[in-house]
């Protein structure tokens, strides 16, 4: 994704900002600013380490040898991570990334698993090492019953998406390595580029609503706007094909993004279900691709929103055979506590880190779920409009 | 005990034996011969470090300095235990010691653990990396939320006796530090020398059912052999007083053991209850202190037969007040994999080692349980009729 926009959108300036949808977690109050800090100008002092370089350039990405290309490696090598603005209101933090565009947006990353992280440890740090021990003990059989549970499901494909926001890097470390041990071939790959480095998985992920979000943002008027989710996925196919031709479609409504799209976008390899209600998204998903004449037990979904292990399991059945299924199991794979510490002060909660503007002008997501939706009222309206979006079901947002 | 041993019986020949009561343990097709000498060799290699002589000869043991007299250290510091008889019978192994009892003896332990250990491994063999982690996880788990439920009873005082049948040293390690960790002063301390010095907790112990069972070996007749459990006690209270002075009741039926004993018993600071119903033989120890004289209430009753949690609590509820109670937590502490692996594969099984000759006569233990009985059977029916036992009520032992 950072190749695409820096070949497309190299200079468009953009600020990702921090938002913390579970305004019941009072990030300021557990993690200390000073520490915070230290955190985040580590993060600054990181470039590419000789190996990880060389395994960018040297491994085969979706089948694909040399995806990154010398120019976008060179630049790569070479980058530190832009200043952040960080402040406090109240019992949160206010954390801003200015900048170009392909360097702001890998701070989305690092920003969201260093505040993960450190919350954890805020709560962990007056615990006893043996029940730290087990509380851990207690993770992992949490996490080894939900592997069983998905082990008996055989044809399952299943990813890991859940580098953001994650409990720690150690766990997520942990995660992975119990999936791949016991679900074999189910379990294939990581989106976190280190671990799969490491443990010798495939590399894995999608495109994301930023690229949208971003390219609406610099539309001259609602033409431009109305065009602008079809544009980025133009520039996309340029340099993608294969299983990373996926259609992220919910940004500003996926019923219209469908109805409205060009044919050559039915053609794309599968399409990816991030908000509302994943089955009936599939489900019109199917329908599109029937009545643009093609083949839907050839397309892939990916599901990847809100998932654990039985509605992994009860959408697999719903709709293997009909289509290609994936999962992109993120936050409950990677971060479910819920229930291991008192008063479940380690449950996972709702941190994202999004482009809020792009050349002075506002970002807005609708989202499939109005409770995900972003952006000042009057350009929400205004997108409504251009992208006739009626009405929406709200699901509560649990990570 | 050994001490004592040592110092009043140094040239009594014994034969100890290890003897399998759940023969549904199929210890030889589980261990490796070849592995199990290599085990038992090594153990003939040891003797005390430097450190662990230190510690013997620095450390308060029950209050008393410099509890083992120069001639006993000196002696067991060049100790090397005596060579062991090995032969696969069947699916298990008959392992033998003999030679002088203040050797053999030591051998009782280290027997023991290697078996449980080598029977753990033969069953862990075969699982996968997370797969094994996620079994002490849920270990963790067990044994975790039994001391969160003792941890409720406020005024319980709990050892570790859980040594010799312990899943493996260094999983008993974790139980002891757990314990330590989550119940504070309510842990009292370990019988295994080792973890007391690491972690520098109490060690802790009683005397066991050999003494009585050679010192009856050893009697000449009839009248002897009611008389040498008493004899023992005599030996015993030399060089022993405060809390070290603890009856051991049940060898051959503890209402007759207290009917017939001698007055100076009753003043002894305790009981220890290890087969048969615990509640009714602490009722028996009460009503004789009662009928002796003394103050059930400044007695000391240590409960140590097939504890668990629960077992634990309700003694503990049913006694506080009328007896100062203590509690040694065996192998459902130290060994509690119940249900962890398939077929109940790591289940704790009931393994001993026992004296079961003195100078070539047989020894012969009744307990309170006929389950726990040993010996040959006409000498079971002489022991029965010398103290008078009659009617046991049998009960299954678990462990």
């Amino acid at each position: 994704m950072c190749q695409s926009v820096f070949r497309n959108k190299p200079d468009t300036n953009v600020t990702f900002s921090l938002i913390n949808r579970s305004s019941h977690v009072p990030l300021a109050k557990l993690i200390d600013e000073g520490e915070l800090r230290e955190q985040l100008d580590h993060v600054r002092s990181l470039s590419l380490t000789r190996g990880e370089s060389t395994w960018l350039r040297g491994n085969t990405f979706y089948g694909k040898r040399q995806m990154f290309r010398p120019d976008f490696m060179a630049w790569f090598e070479n980058l530190r991570l832009p200043a952040y603005h960080l402040e406090r209101v109240g019992d949160q933090y206010e954390l801003t990334f200015e900048g170009k565009w392909p360097e702001v947006m890998l701070w989305e990353i690092p920003a969201l698993a260093i505040l993960m992280e450190m919350r954890g440890r805020a709560v962990l740090h007056d615990m006893g090492r043996f029940e730290l021990q087990v509380l851990y003990a207690r993770a992992m059989t949490q996490l080894w019953e939900k592997v069983e549970k998905l082990r008996n499901t055989p044809g399952l494909r299943i990813a890991d998406f859940g580098t953001r926001r994650r409990h720690s890097f150690l766990w997520q470390d942990w995660c992975v390595q119990a999936m791949l041990e016991r679900l074999g071939p189910s379990f294939v790959g990581t989106s976190n580029c280190l671990i799969a480095k490491n443990r010798d998985l495939e590399a894995i992920g999608t495109n994301a609503h930023e690229l949208p979000m971003v390219y609406a943002a610099l539309a001259q008027n609602d033409a431009e706007l109305a065009q602008a989710p079809y544009t980025v996925l133009e520039d996309w196919q340029e340099e993608h094909s294969g299983n990373l031709r996926i259609i992220l479609p919910d940004t500003y409504g996926t019923e219209g993004f469908l109805q409205r799209a060009p044919d050559w976008l039915a053609g794309w390899t599968g399409i990816r279900i991030d908000s509302g209600d994943p089955a009936t998204a599939a489900e019109v998903a199917i329908q599109w691709w029937k009545d643009r004449g093609e083949d839907p037990t050839r397309k892939l979904v990916i599901f990847s929103d809100g998932l654990d292990e039985n509605k992994i399991i009860e959408l697999y059945e719903q709709f293997k055979g009909r289509v290609r299924v994936s999962f992109g199991w993120g936050t409950l794979l990677t971060n479910d506590f819920r229930g291991l510490a008192p008063n479940d002060s380690l449950a996972p909660f709702s941190l994202v880190c999004k482009a809020i503007s792009a050349n002075g002008r506002p970002t807005v997501k609708l989202s499939d779920n109005p409770k995900k939706a972003m952006g000042p009222a009057e350009e929400i309206a205004r997108y409504k409009r251009v992208f006739d979006v009626g009405q929406q079901d709200a699901m509560d947002v649990i990570v």
